[in-house]
C-alpha cells in the first residue's frame, strides 16, 4: 500500500514523463484545440465545467459553447440538452454532465447526438463499505480513501482534499452524484461530532462536482453514543434522538444525502430487536431526515439462520410491508436473491413491491468474482441483471424499468454500487477494475447501453497512447482498432462468463472458500457452523446429483417469481441451464440439451472457464505494443495468477463433486493438477474470517 | 513414513486382500501348475532357486528342471546355460539366476532362448547414500532399510531380517549382486565394531541370494577412529591401520566385498590433503583388502573450486593416473561430467584410461529428476550414454564396450546405480520409480537391452491383474496391450525426454533450485558461493545469447572427447542439438535446425515438455480400469504434481531467461501462469542446503 503521501507524488510524476500508472483512470484526454465558453452565470461547478472543456477539447478549433442553465420540461433532474450553440441545463450539475458527454464524445469519436438527455435513475448511489480505521471490507485496493487510523486521523491534510477532488472529478464524469462513506456494517463513531466534522469537510470537496455525501447508520447509535435503554423505533426518546442527530447534521452539511441501513442481517442490531417491523425501523430515520429532504436506503439483504431457503427470505419479508414505509425511504435490494454470485437470477423482490421505492445495489468490488486479481468485466452481468424481465406488468417489466421510474411512479429512483476503490495509486487495485467503476456509472446514468459500448468507450479512453504525433488529433487507426481494440474488447465481454464457468457455472452458487471468498470451498462445512454459510448447503451434492430443489419438491422459491417465470423456472425443458442448478437438484447423468450428462457438461464448463483466462493471457500478451510498459505488467502478471486460480477453482470443483458422481472426467479434457486433499488443507489452513 | 512393524503388516494385508500397494515389486507372479526340480547339489541357494520355481511356476504342468552346479568354459561369472533339461551354471548363484531368468519369460510370455546368458559386468552394484541416523542423502523413499537413530538402533530386529530378505531377493530377481550400505559421504562409525556387527547380519541375509556387502568408508577414518595424527597413504601406521580394519571386517563377514571412497570431493578428506594422488588413495585401501579377494571403487567424482571449467576437471585429475591403480581398483565415474543432470554427454573419461578398470556410476534415486514425485523412467538416458560411441577405440567403441570387458581386459568390469530404495511400504516412493531400480538391474545384466523391452517386462510383471479367472493361466489380451500395456508403455519411453523439455533442453544443465535440487533455480548465485554451485555459472545467460562455450574459444572441454567427437560437437553444423548449449554459447536468435530462433525452440521445449506431462496425465487416467485402486491413485496424484511442477519450470525458465533474452514468448505457446518474482521469492524462501 502506498502511502497516501507517494500516491500524490506518483501522480505528479506520472503527468511530467508520460509513464502510466493508472491514476488518471479514464480522464487522459487533451485538448488539441481551443474553445471559447460562454456562461452568464458564474459559480465553482460552472468554473469546473468550463476548464474541463477546454482542457480536453477536441472539436473544432475556435468553437464556442453556451452553457445556458434555465428550466426545461423535457429536461429531468440532472439531464441536460446539446446543441449546436451549446449545452442547456436545469442546473450547474447538469451543465457539468453535458460537458463530459461532449468531451467522450470527441474522444472516443462518437458522433454528437443533439437533444435531451436525461439520466435513467435520479440518485447514481456508490456505496464505501469503508471502516473507521480506513479498512475496507471486501475491498482489495488498498485502504479507505476517507479515513484511516492513528493520530491525526481526522485531521484533513491538503492530500486528502486532492484525493477526494480526483475521486469526485471521476465520479461526475460518468454521472455518479451520490457517495455513501462508511460500511453498512457500520460504526455509530461517524455520528460523533469529530467524524462528522471530517465529513463535512469531504461534502465541501464533492460538493461542486454534484456529489452529495450520505451515511451509514447504526441502528443501535442511540445506545451506544448516548447511551439510551433502547432503541425501539417507536420510544419518543429514541424518535428524538434520530431528529437532533439528523438537525446536528443538516446544521454542518445542508445538503447532507441521508443515511443507509443494514438492519438486523449478519449480527447487526434493527428494529426486529424490539418487536418492531423493517418498515418501523426505516420510517423512524427517514422522519428524522425528511424536514431537510433526506432519504434513508433501507437494505433488504436480510436472512435469518432459520430452516427457510435463504434465497426466499428478503421477498417474504419485505412483500407484506409493501405500502408501509414512508416516502423518502427506498428499499435497497440487491441484484440476486442471496448475495453477488457470479450469476444468480434477479432478486424476486424486483416488481414486486408495487407502492414502495426499490432500488438495486449491485457490488462493484469483486468480492466473489476473483478481488482485484481476477479480471471480469461485470458491465455484462449487471446489463442481464437489469435487462431481466420480471413480468410483474406484463412482458418488457425489466428490472431496468421496474426501478427507473418507467413502470412504478416512486419519488425517488435509485441505484448503488458497492464501490472498488481504495488507495492503490490506480484506486481499484486491477486496472481493469477501473472499467468496473465506469461502467457502473455509465449504466447508472443510462440503463439502456450495451456492455459492448461501454467497454469501447472505456479502452478508448483508458488506453489510447497520447504522444507529440498525434496529441493534437485522436484517430483510432485501424491497426489499433483491430490488433488492440477489438480483441481486448472482446476479451472484457467474455471475461464474466469465462468467471462463471470457472467458479460456479450452471446455476451452482456459494461454493467459494469461507474466508476470502477468493478460491473455491465446496467442502467448508465445519461442525457447529450455520447451515446457510455452507457450500454444501448451496450445492447439495450427493451420491444422487447436485443442486438446490427450489421448485415445489423443495423449497419452492420459485413461487416467488411472476408467471410466466415461475412455470418457466420449474420446468426442466424451459429453465435456461444457466439457472439449472440453483433450481433443480439433478442426478449427474441427467442429460443436458448438447446431449451430454450433467457430469461431463460440468467439467466442461470448469475447463472450459480455464481455456478462456489462457485465452485472455495471449490476447494481452499479444496487445503489449499497443499499451505503457507499467500498466501492461500489472495486467499480465494478475492474468496470470488469474490463470493459476481458474486452474485451482476447475480442480478443487471437481475434485470435490467427483467424490459423489464417481464419473471419470471426460478424456478429452485436461486433467486437475491439483489433489483434493492438499487443497482442502491449504483452504482450511487460513485463518477463518466468518463474515458473510 | 511407515514403521517397519507397519510395512510388513501391511505387506502381509495386501497379499491376503488382493489390494495391492507396490511392496511386491515385480514380483507378484505365482505358480499355475506343478514343477519337479531336480537338485544333486544342496544348499541354502538351490532351496531359494527351487521355492521361486515353484512358486512362480507358470508352464507345463508336471515339468522337470534339473539344476546341475559344473563350470563351463561358456558360463561365466553369474551366468547359466537354459536347456530343456533344465539349468547349468558354474554356481548356486547361476542357478538362482537361471530360475528368475526362466520365470520372467514365463511370466511376460517371452519366448524362453535355450543356450548361454552371461552377465555384461562381474559386478552390480547398488549405492545405498544412507547415514547411520537413518536419513538418505538424495533419498525420496523414506528413510533408510538399513540404518535407524535413536536407542536400539544397532538391535537386528526380525522385521529387519524380513525386509533385507525381501530386498535381497528383489536385486537378486533382477541380478543386483552387490550393495554398498552407506554414504559416500562416509561416518567413520561404520567401520567400528558396533556397525560392522550390524554389517555382519545383513550379509547374511542377503548371501544367500548371492549379494556382496561392502561398505564407503572415509578417508580419514584412522584418525577419526582411532586418533592417529595423519591419515597418509604412505604413513606406515595408516597402512597399518587399514590392513588391521580390513582384517577385522573380513574376519567378521569373510565374502565383503571391498570399499567405496568418495575422497577429495566436496569436502571429503583424501590423498591429496597429504600431497598424494588419488592413486595413492585407492592403492593404499586396495592393498588393504586384496589379501581376501577384496576391491575398492574410488569416484572420479572430483572438482575444485577454481577457475577451470568443472566439467572438466575429473578427466584432468585422472587420466595422467592412468596405469598407477593397482589391480583390484575400479575408478567409478558418473555417467556424465558435471553430475547426473537429465542430459550430458558420456564422461570423456570413458575409454581414455586405457590401462585402469573404469565402472559407471549412474543414479537410479531421481535427485535432479523430479524426486519420487515425477514419473521419470530412466533406462532411456542410460540407454542413450551406454551406446554412446566413445570412439576410443574406433567407430563402436561405446560406452557399454568400454566398460564391460569388450575393449579393455579389466581385471574387474562393474556398474553402480545409487539406489532409490528406503522404508516406504512401495520401497521407492513412486511406483513408477519402481521401473527405474528393475531397470538399473536388468541394463547392470545386460547392457544390450533395450528400454522398450525392459518397460515391456516390468508392465507386465507389476500392473497385470491376477485375479481368479485368470491367476491359473497369464494372458495378456488384445485390449489389455492396447489400451493398457502399449500407451503406458510410450508415456514412459516419452517420459526422461519430456523432462529434459521442461527443465533442462538444448544442453542446458544445472539450473535447479539450490535447496532440494528439485524445482527451476536459474537466478541463484548469491554472492560469496563458489560460483561452479550457481546456475549462472552454467547457463551463461546474457543480453548476448545462452549456453557454456566449452569449445577451443572457451573451456576447450570438448578437447577431452576423441575425435571425430572433438570435432563434431565443435561444429555448430554437426553439433547435436540436444548438447548444444552445453557446447556452445549463442545469441537468442541464432537460427535452429527448424529454421526457428534459439529463443523460440527455448519456448517450445519447455512448453513440449509441459504438454507431454499434460498427456502422460490422460494416458494414466485412461488406464484406471487396468489398474489396482491404491496404485492408480498414488500415480495420478503424482502425475498432477509433477504436472504442476513441470509448469513452474516452464514459467521460471522462460520468464527467468527473457529478461535476458527481451524477446516475447511465441504467441503459439501457452502463456506462464506464475510471476516471476512470486517464484523467486519462494524459491529463496527454503532453506538453504549447499549440499552439491
Amino acid at each position: 500500500m502506498k502511502t497516501l503521501f507517494s500516491v500524490v507524488v506518483l501522480f505528479f510524476v506520472s503527468l511530467s514523463i508520460q509513464a502510466e500508472d493508472g491514476h488518471n483512470l479514464w480522464l487522459r484526454g487533451k485538448s488539441s484545440s481551443t474553445v471559447n465558453v460562454v456562461s452568464s452565470k458564474k459559480s465553482v461547478t460552472l468554473d469546473i465545467a468550463k476548464q474541463e472543456l477546454q482542457q480536453g477539447w477536441q472539436g473544432k478549433e475556435g468553437s464556442s459553447v453556451v452553457f445556458t442553465v434555465k428550466a426545461d420540461k423535457l429536461i429531468k433532474g440532472d439531464g441536460f440538452k446539446l446543441s449546436s450553440a451549446g449545452i442547456q441545463a436545469n442546473t450547474d450539475f447538469g451543465i457539468l454532465y453535458g460537458v463530459y458527454e461532449l468531451l467522450r464524445c470527441q474522444q472516443t469519436g462518437e458522433e454528437i447526438k443533439e437533444g435531451v438527455i436525461n439520466p435513467s435513475y435520479d440518485l447514481r448511489v456508490l456505496n464505501h463499505w469503508d471502516n473507521m480505521d480506513g479498512s475496507v471490507e471486501r475491498g482489495y485496493a488498498g485502504l479507505s480513501i476517507f479515513w484511516r487510523k492513528g493520530e491525526n486521523s481526522l485531521v484533513v491534510t491538503e492530500n486528502d482534499k486532492k484525493l477526494w477532488q480526483e475521486y469526485a472529478r471521476a465520479n461526475a464524469s460518468i454521472g455518479i452524484n451520490a457517495t455513501v462513506l462508511n460500511n453498512v456494517n457500520a460504526s455509530q463513531l461517524v455520528l460523533t461530532p469529530a467524524y462528522l466534522n471530517r465529513v463535512k469537510a469531504i461534502a465541501e470537496v464533492l460538493r461542486p462536482y454534484g456529489i452529495k455525501v450520505y451515511l451509514s447508520a447504526k441502528f443501535s447509535a442511540p445506545a451506544l453514543i448516548d447511551k439510551l435503554k433502547t432503541c425501539d423505533p417507536v420510544n419518543p426518546e429514541v424518535i428524538n434522538w434520530w431528529k437532533a442527530k439528523a438537525k446536528e447534521i443538516y446544521t454542518m452539511i445542508p445538503d447532507f444525502g441521508g443515511f443507509l441501513v443494514k438492519a438486523n442481517s449478519e449480527g447487526q442490531s434493527g428494529p426486529q430487536d424490539y418487536g418492531r417491523t423493517h418498515a418501523d425501523g426505516a420510517n423512524l430515520l427517514a422522519d428524522a431526515v425528511k424536514p431537510y429532504g433526506g432519504i434513508v436506503m433501507w437494505r433488504a439483504f436480510v436472512y435469518a439462520a432459520s430452516d427457510e431457503d435463504r434465497a426466499k427470505q428478503a421477498y417474504n419479508e419485505f412483500v407484506p410491508l409493501d405500502g408501509k414505509f414512508h416516502d423518502n425511504v427506498i428499499i435497497q435490494v440487491k441484484n440476486g436473491p442471496v448475495d453477488f454470485m457470479p450469476r444468480e437470477p434477479f432478486s424476486p423482490l424486483f416488481g414486486a413491491m408495487k407502492k414502495t421505492s426499490l432500488m438495486p445495489e449491485v457490488q462493484v468490488t469483486q468480492e466473489y468474482l476473483g478481488h482485484s486479481i481476477h479480471l471480469v468485466f461485470l458491465s455484462t452481468m449487471w446489463e442481464e441483471f437489469l435487462k431481466s424481465d420480471t413480468y410483474q406488468e406484463g412482458p418488457g417489466s425489466t428490472v431496468a424499468r421496474c426501478t427507473d421510474g418507467s413502470i412504478f411512479p416512486q419519488k425517488y429512483t435509485a441505484i448503488a454500487g458497492v464501490s472498488n476503490v481504495g488507495l492503490d495509486v490506480n484506486w481499484c487495485g486491477h486496472q481493469f477494475a477501473q472499467s468496473n467503476w465506469y461502467a457502473f456509472g455509465r449504466l447508472a446514468w443510462n440503463n439502456k447501453l450495451t456492455s459492448d459500448q461501454i467497454a469501447d468507450e472505456w479502452l478508448k479512453l483508458t488506453f489510447y497512447k497520447y504522444s507529440k504525433s498525434n496529441a493534437d488529433q485522436i484517430s483510432f487507426s485501424a491497426d489499433w482498432k483491430d490488433n488492440f481494440l477489438s480483441p481486448v474488447k472482446k476479451m472484457m465481454l467474455e471475461s464474466r462468463e469465462a468467471a462463471v464457468n470457472y467458479m460456479m457455472p450452471l446455476g451452482l452458487h456459494h461454493i467459494m472458500s469461507a474466508n476470502e471468498h477468493y478460491g473455491p470451498g465446496p467442502w467448508w462445512a465445519p461442525a457447529r457452523t450455520r447451515k446457510d454459510w455452507t457450500p454444501p448447503y448451496y450445492h447439495q451434492a450427493d451420491s444422487l446429483g447436485i443442486g438446490f430443489d427450489r421448485t415445489k419438491t423443495g423449497s419452492n422459491a420459485v413461487s416467488q417469481y411472476h408467471e410466466p417465470l415461475n412455470s418457466q423456472f420449474s420446468d426442466l425443458k424451459t429453465c435456461p441451464e444457466t439457472y439449472l442448478l440453483w433450481f433443480h437438484h439433478l442426478p449427474w447423468d441427467y442429460k443436458m440439451k448438447s446431449g451430454k450428462t450433467l457430469w461431463d457438461e460440468l467439467c466442461n464448463h470448469y475447463d472450459a472457464g480455464l481455456q478462456q483466462v489462457r485465452g485472455f493471457q495471449k490476447v494481452w500478451d499479444k496487445a503489449q505494443s499497443y499499451v505503457d510498459a507499467q500498466r501492461f505488467t500489472d495486467v499480465q502478471s494478475k492474468l496470470r495468477s488469474q490463470s493459476k486460480n481458474a486452474q485451482t477453482w476447475k480442480d478443487a470443483c471437481l475434485l470435490y463433486f467427483q467424490t459423489f458422481s464417481k464419473m471419470p472426467i471426460p478424456y478429452d479434457i485436461e486433467r486437475p493438477i491439483n489433489n483434493l486433499d492438499e487443497l482442502i488443507n491449504n483452504d482450511m489452513k487460513r485463518p477463518s474470517l466468518i463474515n458473510y
